[in-house]
């Protein structure tokens, strides 16, 4: 996987980079814009299931590095995405059961980063995020990550719950963190298993959770809410690992 | 414990920011100054054990906020210190065995708030961080601890070796978070314990790794080097949280 630019400005630029294939996660086009290369972005963006966000002026002047953006400026992934496939392809050449970190739209790119780097660590073989909302895996995230972008694949995926799933058909069960399910320790969470860490602020949302097969919860002693998501992420994920690693 | 102002600039300010007790982390001297108020403001920094760093001119403007900084910026501490006594006194008064977070030279003050909110959820009675080079209790940390500066008690020493020897005489046992020592799941992790996490870059150092009773690793099956600061901190808390429980 080869590090790329990350922000596109401009009509011209943006166009070149959906027709070479680059990995685009947003799209800010100036509110109102209606002429010929915006249409064409719009219909590429559409085509590509890239987010478009209709911005004022000062808003793209403000995020604009060349202060040429002519209407539009593109945020493209740093990194390429890889396929679901592609993950559990890695586990069975390794001869590993599936251990997959599922993201339910983490916001924050220093939480993703971060968790990429937990899941290289754990020895998770792939990380699954969705295609909308969720933060996208820009240099900030590859930075976070501290080089665990350049191994652990990250696939981008339409709707999470729709490839739990899938994945399910596969013989692989899914926990999901959240509070007021059982106590991490007393779930077997051995066996090829998908970890699915909720949103910063709302946690997993209902049709995720709705498919895993168990909920964990780590057992909270103070006084405050929740864990960071991404230590939430390492806690659990060093839990399926003690539990992987007594069977062997 | 209240929240306080971060930034404080200019002589007056400094000096009775000093005088009414306010916990001052590090000031910053227009390199060169030695007029009375500067020398004034150099005892008072001394007489309160705060690092001093001498800068241009160009640095002092950058870091000002107000554009009148009269050659001195100090940053206090958003939140007040807690003395280490302060946080045993919690443990007994809870009738638990201490458990102690000591963070050598945390440097990211979004990874210090986010161990202080991990500390608070572990059940730690307090968290110990050193006097110089380290983050303090900034806004910014404030924010990512969720709270739990409200809650947990931080204490800041001079020398942080010396306090784990002072404390292995109140009979709590210390481990540190490094490499190449004994995978954390075969150690004993029970009783009075101090968790000792290193520095972002640089891990534990020398000093405090010779006062430490154990070396405790987390197991590392990726290509990368090390989990972040925080999240290694969640997982290390975690395995003692579990051992603890498992006794009860």
């Amino acid at each position: 996987m080869g590090y790329q630019e990350f922000t596109i400005e401009g009509r011209k630029a943006v166009i070149e980079a959906f027709r070479a294939g680059k990995p685009i996660d947003k799209i800010f086009i100036l509110d109102g814009c209606q002429d010929g290369p915006i249409m064409t972005i719009k219909r590429e963006a559409k085509k590509h299931d890239t987010l478009i966000k209709f911005v004022t002026r000062e808003r793209l002047d403000q995020m604009s590095e060349t202060g040429k953006h002519q209407g539009v400026i593109a945020y493209a992934a740093a990194y390429e995405y890889a396929e679901v496939d592609d993950i559990l392809q890695a586990a069975r050449e390794k001869g590993e059961d599936p251990f997959l970190f599922l993201l339910d739209n983490i916001e924050d790119p220093h939480n993703l980063g971060a968790i990429i780097r937990t899941a290289n660590l754990a020895g998770a073989h792939g990380v699954i995020i969705p295609k909308n909302r969720a933060a996208g895996l820009t240099a900030t995230v590859a930075k976070a990550s501290a080089g665990a972008l350049n191994y652990t694949p990250v696939a981008k995926v339409t709707n999470l719950s729709k490839t739990i799933g899938e994945l399910k058909k596969e013989g692989i069960w899914f926990v999901c963190a959240d509070m007021g399910g059982t106590v991490m320790y007393d779930l077997n969470l051995k066996g090829p298993i998908g970890l699915v860490i909720g949103n910063e602020g709302e946690g997993v949302g209902r049709l995720v959770k709705e498919k895993c097969d168990m909920v964990a919860s780590i057992p909270m002693k103070g006084d405050i809410d929740s864990l960071n998501a991404s230590v939430a992420a390492g806690v659990l994920a060093y839990e399926i690992v003690r539990q992987r690693r007594r069977r062997q």
